[in-house]
């Protein structure tokens, strides 16, 4: 089991947590904390083997009695989180996904796979994923998304190079629950065409960042970011190609600590244990 | 001897200027070429060991025969370069650049440095650098600044972290050859307190760029970049402290580029042999 | 067209065959040169279009009438390289080169797949890739791998996490042909298990190695290799899982290199343009 | 202060220290826990601020107290550190500590210089820092050095790039307290000239790696490592002159953790929070 907790910070919240869980025979196997002096908030994941089994809900209780009111406390089970992934025309960071999926190097269940083309409706088929073309001519394609996700019900929504700016409401109903990947490292080059601007004004990196979607374009929390060095020799398109390993690379990785629960977000940015 | 040639692309350059050093039995030690296919732009740089040692003025005319008009020819003796360094009050970027000078790691004359704080002065002592302190409450702080830099006749005007922005008229007087150290991956966090916003955005990568000063704030050529990853637990003091490495690294690399003639600045780019 | 040179450092090369190549109206798109001082020996890496078509035969008799008898010319057309892969039965480096062979983001032909393991045949069968079971058990199945080979008659064969030692004779046939990926930063961890080892001597950055093979074990030219940093979180499992980003990218990378000619082998050495 | 505690690893062990900081009134401003499951020990680094200056002392026993017999615990208060620094004739690594020292970038005392050459005695002397000339042309350099050091009586011994091997009985005196920077990525390229024999292996990366030293040649506890890239246009003098730069900082990072308490050795390998 994996718990997340965070609250205002206070003396001795370790050791208070620490009581409770020893008392009812949860072993700590590993611990991680942080606290944020800017807002005196506190941070703490905990991984515990359970012996005695007990219920979910009754080691939230306990945690609740004895941690202050405005608490966050969430508690996993070691089950296997589930994703949908929402892509446009490109096919690496879907690729990617889907090929770490099928080898088990990804530990997730992939429900279902939505997209505005037709293109990468054979990847899907390769992969044995439901695929649903949900093109942007029609007018309602957002509603019917948020609709399609819903349905799916998914741990998180994974945007694999979705070229699509998905409305407020969207965001809202899967709040913290939907990861991008943006072509640049961010905030540079926010919005189209990264590469191209990255191009333009001539820098010698360029790189990627995932990061959580809420109402500002490119400006939710970041999870990962990488880089990679180009230089002179490197037309923009150039620099598109090389970017697609960075891209692949952040975007599994955000993945990855989404499903394992590392990720704790506060305010704009996130805690990542 | 180093020759840097620009010139719009025609069919049979590197031929035509192989055959004029040949004819001078000036032998290629090292030659690079590239395109730029979009300003259909060649640049070529190329060190030779002038047997005969046939003059500069020689080389530049045979070269400017065969070339068309518009061409740019450099030729650079190997001489020394030498440098002005301009800082305010923090010391990394400086001390480096002094204690790599004074082991010979940078191979350049340091003719003096100018700052509006006495508070490094001593360091200037320790390594008998003539130190010139020019605050900035001084109405014509600019123009005396200015003078001075005329009057040392530098290569280059290195800017270690100096705070203030230097007026047009300063920018025109020593076009392309001032070089400033920007603590942020530009063009992300343009302006001032670039840790200070990249803390406040939760940015995972922090970085440092050097770059050519035009009119335009952090605007200007591009010369190199570095990055650091960072994480949740850094302070934007931390990431200040952590960043110091990039910046001295970055500044003294294109000190370096700048000194071995490596560099050609193309619109708003930089070419990098 | 590409044309690959490599001989004995003279005066006057670059400018002899920019000679031959302007006479038969053979454009320069892009130019590479490099001589190792320490051999003299020249290397020249030279993109050309061909205007009038000029046969490739006719190109290299031209060169060859120029250059010093002892040169090597090799002269490429514009076409599709084709591999074998070699496996086991670990699936990231495969699973890598059929995503990307599949979305045409390695242009290649995949002439086959040869396994002594049965459990990635489903990974062949979903890209449409015929795949050859060799099991090691088999006392002949050194000669069978390399019938099989020649038969296929890749232009490079790519041993995509292979756990078997090719014998002598199979590398002589395929010399400087054959690209191994080795999950360590050689020459660190040669032999089996490179993880384990590099868990044992408690390393803070892992790698990995692509190479050519030659007969000594893991003591090929190296084509290219990177890293990550780890901790003392990382068990060796952490640090296997972890790796399989970084043979991955630096397999895909070498087969990128090779495909477009852009290596040269000299000695135990590669250059690489 | 702060605290290290490492021990057989025990079910309730951080509550047993949380509650022993409790009932003190030291709150836990910091806190970091490791398990290494392979040896099942458990490793703890607390910084705490005392409210009511209990001492150490008193701290160290209300710990032992509640520890298993057999426990680590090691309490230091937030005073600085010093260092001795060990040096030949390369001035790279002195003059980075050197410059970092005196601009207060590394917060320790340098108690002094001793080096087998009189070549960086003016640096020591530019930063006032006594300097103590032991050539190794005298018999009994190492037990002069090693009493010049117990003298000198210093927290840590920095070896920066001193090309000597110091007795096992000078190691045994300063048990874990030896730091050295090699000039490679080990385990590659023990022993003299690493450039050498990584420019030989035609290697793509080369490196650095502070350890502390302990009987075996260059194979002592890692404490961190970096890698740079490089390609077939670097000779080994190009290479061991890039390679500065990483060593500098490596070594540094090194002196850093160890003089902020953040190492802890177990076996051959160190863990670092």
């Amino acid at each position: 089991m994996i718990i997340l907790i965070d609250t205002q910070d206070k003396e001795g919240l370790i050791h208070k947590v620490s009581s409770v869980l020893l008392d009812m025979n949860c072993n700590i196997q590993k611990n991680d904390e942080f606290v944020d002096k800017e807002s005196n908030h506190f941070f703490m994941r905990t991984e515990i083997t359970n012996v005695y089994q007990i219920s979910k809900d009754k080691i939230y209780k306990s945690l609740k009695q004895i941690l202050p009111n405005e608490s966050n406390i969430k508690i996993y089970e070691n089950n296997k989180k589930s994703i949908v992934i929402l892509c446009s025309k490109e096919a690496h960071c879907l690729g990617d996904i889907l090929i770490k999926y099928d080898t088990k190097e990804i530990d997730v269940e992939i429900k279902g796979i939505i997209s505005n083309h037709r293109n990468l409706e054979y990847l899907a088929e390769k992969f044995n994923i439901p695929y649903f073309y949900i093109p942007h001519t029609e007018q309602n394609w957002a509603e019917k998304t948020l609709q399609k996700c819903k349905l799916l019900n998914p741990s998180f929504i994974i945007l694999a190079k979705y070229m699509q700016i998905l409305p407020p409401k969207f965001v809202k109903e899967f709040d913290n629950q939907i990861i991008n990947i943006h072509h640049s490292f961010l905030p540079a080059f926010i919005g189209a065409n990264p590469y191209k601007q990255a191009y333009d004004r001539g820098v010698k990196i360029i790189g990627a960042t995932a990061h959580f979607i809420n109402d500002e374009l490119d400006c939710g929390p970041i999870i990962c970011q990488d880089i990679m060095q180009v230089n002179h020799t490197y037309t923009w398109k150039d620099m598109q190609k090389a970017g697609k390993n960075i891209e692949r690379i952040v975007l599994v990785k955000a993945i990855e600590l989404a499903i394992e629960n590392k990720i704790f977000i506060h305010r704009n940015k996130t805690i990542i244990f």
